[in-house]
Parts: structure tokens; C-alpha cells; sequence
């Protein structure tokens, strides 16, 4: 009755990393949600059948020079036959998330390398449900609405947007910002890191309900 | 028990509509899709409601330099009132397509923006299930590939690929290809109409997954 | 002996007209420059006039649901007798400048739609030559490097990043961000509206490069 | 009085780099210019001193899944002592060509990958002054336009596309189809590897241009 999210990440200096367990730690707060937590640098065989066996495959790459890393890049490209013969990574559920040491930092553009790569997957592609934070004078303004009942995209600011979820301003996935003096223990933000944990867990719930969607087709077919 | 199905375009000259009815044939043979094909710059209530109403989008435009057109772009921009007091379209599937005359020209850069605007409506992105076609000097060779039985990515190619399914190697959406000499009863060539066929059964198809399992998830809640 | 720079824009809220005014201070500063502001939506003869013959486009737009306004790629699309019959904007600089109320908010994707459609007017894209602002803990460290004697890329960090140049992390194009909650009166802040200023110079330096280096070339053959 | 070309391309088969020894061929065409042809997989100490001294780099890298490919971004990444004390690269020219098997390929995201990068350099992005060709079905209507006497941007139609310069329509860099089942000597078309000369041989007069105007700033200063 599981289903199992994979979080597949290249992390250069541990912020990546950091922003990873988060993902991980909000797709795993989800009921019946699998998580497994890959270093894409590191996989072995256990890994791989990891990877085949997800429901969501989430990736995550630091941005360098505007795109994702070679160390991710390297892991994409070892795919392949996962694609040539199959695709056999069809229909998976896809997310990504990207971390630099700026605010923009070009890290959309590592978000298109991404989801371009899961589209030639034939995955589907589920990013933040998230109001964007951040960008209120008034810290009591910041992301006031008429939200529906329940409505799960919702932010609390203040002036630095250290509470915001969504802090940045993304949709197509989560980034971070981390700090360039300040160790992975002290960066990104737990706002950053939150909204990670929120893409986590929206990816794990997006992939119950195509799962039951699933049973549900075979029950009748 | 019905999924409904909207393709909202735009077009210039009658060839991107071309590709959205192409679109919207393959959603309507979906068994219990209802599908509307909604021209974005005649929009009206009826309209608006089977937006709201639907359970994925298919978005469609022309290309023109280099991004999708004024006439796309106006449409996208009076969403505003669905996404700031809601949103009201999250979680709808959404997916994309646009025409140009060249065969590459820039249009997956149409496709980015579209998909940028869905996500920040928090839309989840369906593209496209097929392998590229159209790239073999034998095309007796093109696309032959272990397939797992009932896979439906598979082409059939020719030298010139007008029979091959994704003709032009695009996953992020539907592209199609149309001369410029040529009026829209002529052009984009028929391989690139049934891809756009493709992708509108394909996200009809995986809203009756998702539907089916938000069916299932609410009957135990 | 002039060189000439048009700043093209369009502003829904005043907040990108308040970068452009920034860009286009920052062009009027270079010895020589002679710089015209272009509301597009606004655009008469003499507009179209100072575009055909300015040495250099500085283009900017709100970045809207993830990409170009629909009155910016209105104008754009207006562009294509310049290009059918020549194109007469040929190796003309360009440049690309956005605003938005978030951080990232998806601007990148507004600069690459920009320099797509410059790109295929064979126009030559200018970026910013700046580090990135704004991404230290600690304010005296920011930006500390070993420059070469008179390097212009250099910022002064603070820990609100109120005073660095490239505040946002932006290499494209400038971005600036400007609170929701405010008038184009208070934001974007002063360091946004410095990097466009920054922006501007710079075009109008290497449109001065460009332009003797034609009339070196002319003067020879 | 020379000015240095260098192209820094990574292939994996052999195609790619079959463009690039067309690129490095059309900057040789011009006047002046020397070129050096790189394999960024094999660079030593000369290769950086070539890069380093280099009035123009062009960017070659296949496009695999979606992006530009590892090999191309390790090298990238191992810029980063250019960019972190100098930036040294500044106001270079720039810009990039791709292959893939396929006609579109997303072969535009690999473009973006490499044009970030080079403005996070603080280079100057160069595309290509070529109308599209390969759009009509009578191909002796293909690109008859009404040009200014000696303007270079003009196609040769045929019904194949195999003559035409910018077969694939771009502009952002040069593109080139290559056949899956040909080798590196058969394919990309010659009609691929003439746009990349085009490429070449515009970077570097665009080179000259700059280069000139350069040594008349100097002369007055």
C-alpha cells in the first residue's frame, strides 16, 4: 500500500544536502510514504532498484555556473538504459530542487534542466503549491489572502522572510539560498529548508493519489 | 465519472489551431473524457467555467520570436483572479503545444513559459510519452527497440518522417512543424497532428488516474 | 560620434519604468551617449525611429506568471517588418532587464525570452559584468576579493544586501524586486535600481567599443 | 593584429565534434583570425593558455537529455578560477552550437546551459545572422526575400532542407541534426556544418569589430 519516494541529489559542500534531508524528512510525513535518500555520487545496486521501484523520483542539484552540476549531470546521462529499452521510469512522478548562494542565482534554469530531463522520462513533472513569501515592506501584510478552508498554500512573513515558506519565489520547484561564509550547518535558512519539507510532502501526497488512481483503473480493468 | 478536458489556444494563422484540434481528438477518444476546445481570445462565462470546471488544461500558442504569443500571454495574465484568491486551478493537470514554421525555432522556449505558468498556478505538468522520431538515414531502422508489449512509445519512421510519431524530438509538449507557404488545410504535416492526438489523449488519460484516485481517497476520508 | 541607446519598456505598476529610468540614467553617464527612454506601449514614429537607429536595445519588462508581459511581447511581435526585409536590426547590442515582487519569481525565464527574440533579430546579447551581491552572513566579508586594479566588478555587502550591486544574483540581465506592498515610489530598493544603472553604462561602453571598431574598419577598406 | 578564436567543444561520438571543426573552419575564413580547436576532455596547459588569450570562445556540447552534457559541464565548472579572482573572461565574445539525433531535441536548453555560464563570465553573447530554412514545401520559394544588396543573412531552399543554412531554425547558436544510424562522417548534413561555419566565421569578424574598436579607445586614452 506504500509509495515510495526516491530523493536523488548531488551535493558539492553539504547545503544541497541539507536542503535534501528536507525534501526527504517532508516526503517521509507523509502516511504510507517510502522515502530513500540517494547521494547520486554514491549509488550502488541497492540505489538503482531504489530508483526503479519509486513512485516519485525527486532531483536535486546545486547550480553552478547557471545550470546543474556535472555530478548530476553525470548521474542523468547514467539513465540512459532505463530510457533506451523502456522507458521503464514512465509515469514516475518528478520534482526538483536546486540550492546557491544567491537569491536568484540563475537556479531556475538548473529547475528546466531537471524537469527537461524527466519530460524525455515521460515523467510527470509536480512542483510547489506555494503563495510566494518575501516581498512585503509590512511584515504583518506579507501574504495576507482569502484562502479557502484548508487551502495549504499559506505563508507567515516578516521583514527578512525567515519564516516565509517559498521565500524565494519559485514554483517549478524548491530553491535555497545558502549563505557563502556560513557552514551547511548554519545554511540554507529553515525557511528554505521548510519549503523543501513542503515539496516533499506534496510529491509524496501527489503520488498516493495517482497510486490509488492506479489500483483503482486495475481493480475494474 | 466524467474527466473534463479543456485545450486552450491560441492562433495566428489557423495552423496552431489545426494542432489543438489534433489535441483534442485524442482526448475525446479517451473513454468518459469531455473535452473543450477554447479559443483564448474569445473567451467568454461558458468559457471561464469550463476552465475552472476542468480537470486538466492543455495549453497551446504559436511561436513567435523565440516565446509564446501577446494573444497566449494576455489569456495566461487574466488567470490572475483564479490564482490569487485560491488558487483555484491547483493540482489541475496541465500540459503544452505550439506551432512554428521551422523545425526547431525556438519553441521549446514556449513550452518553458507555459509550463512556468502553470506551475505557479501549481498545476502538475503531463508532457509527452514518446520517443523521438525521425532520425535515421535507413528508415526501415527508425525507432526498432525492445519494447515492453503494450508500450505505447513507439514510432514508426520513414526517411522523411512523415509517419513517425514526435517527429521533431520534443517531450516538454507537442511541437509541431508548419511551411510556410503552405495554408493550415495543408500544414503541419499529419505525423505532427497525431502527436498533438498523443498528447491530448495522454493527459485525458492521466486525469481519469488521478481523478479516480482522488475518488478513492475521499470514499475512505 | 555619438553613440545611441534606446531603453524599451513596458511597466504595469511603474516599478519597471523605475529600472528602466535607472538603465537609461545609467547609459546617459557614458561620455558620448546619447540615450532615449521607450515606453512601447506608447511607441510613435519617432519611437520606431530612435529604435531603427539606436546602436544599442535595452529591453525590460514585469516578468508577469513567469515570463514577458503580454504589452512587451505585443511590441516584440511588432517588430517583424524590421526583420522580414532585412533584418535591419542586425548587430545592434542588446540588453534585458525585469521586475517582479519575489526574489528569483521565475525572472530568468523573462531574460532568456528576451534574448531568444533579440537572438533572432541577430542582435548581440550584453550581460551584467558584476558578482553577485548579498549572499554572506557576515556584512564586512561580502564581495572581499583579489581584483585586478580598476575592475568594475565589485560590490559592498551589507546584511540586508541594501547596497549591493546585483543584489539578486542576476549575470543575463539585471532583475530588481520590488515590494508588493509598496509604491514605485520606495522599491525596488536603491541597490536593484544601482545594478540597472550598472546595466546601462555598461551597454553604452560596448555599444562605444562596437561603434569605433566599425568606423576603424570603414576607414581601412 | 590577430584576433584568437577558440572553440572548446565536447563530442561523444564524433558528431559534435564534426561541427566544431566547421565552426573552427569559418572563424579560420576571416582575416586575421586564429583559431584553436579544443577538446575540453583533453586540456592542458596550452589548451587554457589558448582559452585564456582568446579575443572570442565558442561553446560546443552535445545535447543530451535536455541539457548540455557532463563532460561539457565538468570543464565549465573548472573555469572557476577565471571567474572567482577577475573576472578574467570579461568581455570576451561568446557563443555555442549542439548536436543531437533529433531535430528539435530541446537542443535550445543546451544553448541557454551555455550562454548562463558565459554571462555569469561576464562575456558577450554572439548568435547567428541567419534566416530559417527548410519551411516551404515548393522549395523554390524558400527564403526569396527581398534583401539589402549584400546581406549575408539568405538561405538556399531545397525541398530536403540539405542545402539550406539554418536548416533546423536558430538563433541563440548553431544547431545540427545527426542521423542515429550514420557515423561522424556522414552525418550531420553539410547543410548543419555550413551554419556552423557561419557561426564561425560571424564570432570572429564580430571579433575583429570589437578587437579594433578596442585598440581606437586605447590610441585616444
Amino acid at each position: 500500500m506504500d509509495v515510495r519516494v526516491a530523493v536523488a541529489y548531488h551535493s558539492g559542500y553539504g547545503k544541497t544536502e541539507s536542503l535534501a534531508r528536507a525534501v526527504a524528512r517532508g516526503a517521509a510525513s507523509v502516511d504510507g510514504a517510502a522515502v530513500e535518500l540517494l547521494d547520486v555520487t554514491q549509488l550502488d545496486a541497492d540505489g538503482w532498484a531504489a530508483l526503479d521501484a519509486a513512485d516519485a523520483i525527486i532531483f536535486g542539484s546545486p547550480t553552478y555556473f547557471g545550470s546543474l552540476s556535472a555530478d548530476m549531470k553525470r548521474f542523468l546521462e547514467s539513465t540512459v538504459d532505463r530510457w533506451v529499452d523502456g522507458p521503464r521510469w514512465k509515469d514516475k512522478l518528478a520534482a526538483g530542487f536546486t540550492n546557491s548562494k544567491t537569491m536568484s542565482g540563475d537556479k531556475l534554469n538548473t529547475l528546466f534542466d531537471l524537469a527537461a530531463f524527466a519530460a524525455q522520462h515521460a515523467m510527470i513533472w509536480v512542483g510547489l503549491d506555494l503563495y510566494p513569501g518575501w516581498h512585503t515592506a509590512d511584515p504583518t501584510q506579507s501574504n495576507v489572502r482569502t484562502l479557502p478552508a484548508g487551502a495549504p498554500m499559506m505563508t507567515d512573513g516578516d521583514s527578512d522572510g525567515s519564516t516565509d515558506l517559498n521565500r524565494l519565489g519559485s514554483w517549478f520547484g524548491a530553491m535555497s539560498q545558502a549563505n557563502s561564509d556560513e557552514s551547511a550547518d548554519a545554511t540554507p535558512p529553515s525557511s528554505d529548508l521548510a519549503t523543501g519539507e513542503h515539496l516533499g510532502r506534496r510529491v509524496a501526497e501527489m503520488a498516493v493519489v495517482f497510486s490509488r488512481g492506479r489500483e483503482a483503473l486495475a481493480a475494474v480493468a
